[in-house]
């Protein structure tokens, strides 16, 4: 692996990435990134010909995008010549999914000639470990329902993660993502003892939006009332392993990495 | 048809029934109903036994169950005989999905020998007709997004309705129901523009828990900055048609009725 930057989207992933990885930290504008310092850089999504010479000035031969990017500002009035003609990909794009924007993103970069890196293949150590990470037994019928559900939509291109109690299902995440969708259920139907599962979408490209959690999603799941946790071993990030299963065993709740 | 009892839930339905039909109004205990007067009988689901005995004291022989029930209360310390010998199939329905349980409840008010009737057999005329019922042109592009989302849920017994914009999906419906959906996406998408789609589950049975949008549902759509409402024709009723197309022009919103 040549140069590496981080296209730093919101949350704790950039950082972790970049502890272990000396790597370009790319600030896009309007999205809060939480890495600071002498590496980071300050692009536009709008800009995409500054960014393209910017890399290449830095020798940069390998992305990475990391955490969550959909505040990212775009204002047309801003765009660059390249950014121009690249605009009928990009709005076709928006048109067909949460992941599509996305893919479409991660071929124009490769395009330019830029090989795009996975968080899971530069930090692997991150990945959930099948088997119980906290509490005990197995995981409960409602995770097999909310499973279930999310088989349904992966093919739509919607959903990793998904609330069911008591056979009912509570919540669906949506383009707000999880946090919002535990927020919700916390909110109109507290103390249920349900359980959260999250799981990558079936033909999702694991190399960008892989899905992930941190101790704020079992503190949220735990406000939730929530009895449990049940990640896809191998397919969801841990971020990190330590504090996510530690945040569980303190809240009481199981957490399950399943095939 | 014979002499007629409502098993009323909440909302404007039972009402709106009632107001065509004379009928036994049925309480049961949790439920918030909002029709009262001296042909309101109070009930229990623990005591289905002596419910049973009530409407046949009250020469009933035909039901409707109308709105929303979710809220019943059931304690299981309070069941009487008929009940209990009647709780395996409820709980084994409970565990099977949202129209599961209603579908048991159906059966078993059948094996009574109530014939059970749906609200748009007694009320035809607060069908959705097909058309544009506010505002003019053809459904967005998203409607048909949400409309995927709705069928590919509804082989698992889940989702009457969900909430599209520029190509995302922004809410789909659980448990809680549809404006407890359309808050969540005021409070965490406002401004989006997007459309509500909602539709009857694919085989559900439209003698239970028919879909229905109300002038509230109108408002609470406008509150979330949706630009239209697309309802399924003849499988969504309207509480009342007038008021709900009133709704709709005064909040600029549009509303289509399709196939």
């Amino acid at each position: 692996m040549g140069r590496l930057a981080i296209i730093a989207g919101t949350g704790a992933l950039p950082g972790l990435l970049a502890a272990r990885h000396p790597a370009l930290i790319v600030q896009l504008a309007g999205v809060d990134c939480a890495v600071t310092g002498a590496g980071v850089i300050a692009a536009r999504l709008e800009h995409l010909g500054r960014l393209f010479a910017d890399l290449r000035a830095a020798s940069v031969t390998d992305l990475c995008l990391a955490g969550a990017m959909r505040r990212a500002s775009f204002d047309i009035a801003l765009l660059d010549p390249e950014t121009t003609a690249l605009l009928p990909r990009i709005v076709a794009a928006q048109g067909r999914g949460d992941d599509a924007l996305l893919r479409e993103v991660v071929a124009i970069f490769e395009s330019e000639g830029f090989a795009l890196r996975g968080a899971h293949e530069l930090r692997p150590d991150l990945l959930a470990p099948e088997g119980v990470l906290a509490g005990q037994g197995a995981p409960p019928a409602d995770a097999a329902r909310a499973t279930a559900v999310l088989d349904a939509l992966g093919p739509l291109d919607v959903g990793q993660a998904a609330v069911a109690a008591k056979g009912q299902l509570l919540g669906v995440e949506t383009l707000q993502g999880t946090d919002a969708m535990l927020r919700f259920v916390a909110e109109t139907a507290p103390g249920s003892g349900g359980v959260l599962v999250k799981r990558a979408k079936t033909g999702q490209d694991l190399r960008v939006d892989m899905p992930a959690i941190g101790p704020e999603t079992v503190a949220l799941a735990a406000q939730a009332g929530l009895s449990g946790i049940v990640v896809q071993a191998n397919r969801v990030l841990l971020l990190d392993p330590e504090a996510v299963v530690a945040a569980a065993r303190a809240r009481e709740l199981s957490l399950w990495a399943v095939p």
